[in-house]
């Protein structure tokens, strides 16, 4: 789904971010040749991904005017790299917590580290293992995050624009995982609390946040963060609503998750809180039964998937993303986004939420 | 063992920490109700602690002759509370990969988190719920960090100086606790590994890295770096031989940690390496059948102290203690470092190496 002006930023941070890793190893291997998998699990995390939110990061640069010349933009990919490194903490330590074996078809970074400890007899528990590797890696990803930024090169006046936003940032995204979390232990979740989640996972650290991120970095006025809000906030909650549909119903050769993988977990998503609130009471009994057992068969994945349907819940689903689509291109069609700007944030808006992975 | 310098310092760095989880509470408060418990638990967690770390970037910041009238050192309390934080984020952490119950004599943050949703009987299983909980909390404590340092008001030119230090310091740590947990799945761990690790997960992030940060704040010249190593290097050494000492032969009343706690978990110090290679083949034998078992009786543990101290590993590690200390000593005496600086640092570094907890 990206265009030509997208693929070339899309390379640029796929460089900045090789180089910056290359610096990583070299750095950890002078600590201690013992950390060699450590270096070589992050790098592989990090070849894979769409790089969504440093993509953003640039929309909001190129539309509040930020300079485009080469030497202009060289930190800007730099700093905007940060944001696929924070990403990747949250994904691996989203795995652990999740208990998912799986990542883009490769197996997670705590599975990763429990065969490793397998394969070479390693004293203890192998599970136990994996599962602390995964959780210092997470970590490493963020601290990497920090100082990616810190090192990009930007002036001290960009790094006072974007740091109180980077830092707002991260706050907001441990607090909607833990708020997802939290949901996910509780009976009854409205389709209220579920969206509200979804603003925090997705709407403001997807897409508003990465945002200003970028339009700091061009040093931008208030108010176009404002318009970047009304851009990101919706199109976030199409985001997020489009990943729970993928999640009941996407291709796991696409997703490079297991078919259903949201019904194995049990994940209580918007889409699920509609569907339950839209079922004879014997469906719900009978969803009930099927929902969050981690070894479903097929079959019920299928019967699970029939009954989300005939509750009218992806229809219901697919209406809020097209009204939210549909706010979030309005807003990216402001006189006071450059051009170049509203191109790209139109283009991301389809990527966003037609995507099939 | 705080002097009445030290005890002013940790009365600042405590009101500092208290003013920033203040405004963190509001933050999170304004996000959604359900972060309360994450709130509460941080707030707890953070009430004790030593500060050790901050004490020692305040010493760095005093011996390279920063400003010290209150309007100057107001944002440098601040902003050495971020030491603090990322220690928090460590312990949680770590609490989590021991599979320690306890912390300062309170449940591990896990284990609070896992009672919390057992009480209101919460769906899915306690234990993972308590888990992802404290994965949570020690991100965002880690993610707090770096908004403290950001948020502290230091200038500009203090930030290019402190941030290359702190983002140092922090990929240190990750690497440090990374190595100490590989050594522990390894069955033969040197006295050069174990001292190593000692470096890194002690010497570099709890008391060197500290007082270059404290130096950065207060510009100082690179040669103070290196003085602040000479002294910090050996210390930080001597203070984990301490931790290895405590973790075996401490008083659980103070240290608020299990008696043996160490040789419950099978930790691999260099203490037991050098136990180990000073024992009798029998001795070994009988050594390795108790160690690591978490269900060992209080005579096991008894008997296992007994072997570690026949191997004469105590006064082996008591020794490097002592010349490690020394060292420090004579490096913090040098002329380069302000008076009081001096004092301040050869107050510390008895409170590292002569303590109970």
């Amino acid at each position: 789904m990206l265009s030509g002006s997208q693929l070339g930023a899309k390379t640029e941070i796929d460089r900045a971010l090789e180089n910056f890793l290359a610096d990583t190893r070299v750095n950890l291997g002078a600590i201690d040749p013992h950390l060699a998998p450590v270096s070589a699990a992050l790098t592989e995390f990090l070849s894979g991904g769409k790089r969504l939110r440093p993509l953003f990061a640039v929309a909001g640069y190129v539309g509040a005017g930020g300079a485009i010349h080469a030497g202009a933009l060289e930190p800007i990919y730099k700093a905007v790299t940060s944001l696929e490194l924070l990403q990747a903490c949250a994904l691996i330590h989203d795995d652990m917590m999740d208990g998912s074996d799986t990542r883009r078809g490769a197996p997670s970074m705590h599975r990763r580290f429990e065969s490793e400890h397998r394969d070479r007899s390693g004293l203890g528990d192998s599970e136990n293992f994996g599962g602390a590797a995964a959780l210092l890696l997470g970590d490493l990803a963020l601290v990497l995050s920090s100082q990616a930024l810190n090192s990009s090169g930007i002036t001290s006046e960009q790094w006072s624009a974007v740091n109180p936003i980077f830092d707002t940032m991260k706050v907001e995204l441990m607090a909607g995982q833990y708020l997802d979390m939290h949901a996910g232990s509780r009976a009854n979740v409205s389709i209220d609390d579920a969206l509200k989640i979804a603003i925090y996972k997705s709407g403001k650290y997807t897409i508003e946040r990465p945002l200003h991120f970028g339009g700091a970095l061009a040093l931008c006025a208030p108010e176009l963060l404002t318009i970047y809000s009304d851009y990101g906030i919706p199109l976030g909650v199409a985001f997020q609503l489009r990943d729970d549909l993928l999640g009941v119903f996407g291709d796991s050769t696409l997703t490079g998750k297991p078919a259903g993988d949201d019904l194995l977990e049990g994940k209580q998503t918007a889409l699920i809180s509609y569907a339950l609130s839209h079922m004879e009471s014997n469906d719900v009994r009978e969803f009930g039964e099927m929902f969050g057992n981690r070894n479903a068969s097929a079959a019920h994945i299928e019967r699970m998937r029939e009954l989300i349907n005939t509750s009218g819940a992806v229809q219901f689903i697919e209406k809020i993303i097209d009204e939210k689509t549909t706010l979030a291109l309005q807003a990216s069609a402001d006189s006071r986004i450059t051009p170049s700007g509203q191109e790209l944030l139109a283009e991301l808006a389809l990527a966003a939420t037609r995507r099939s992975a």
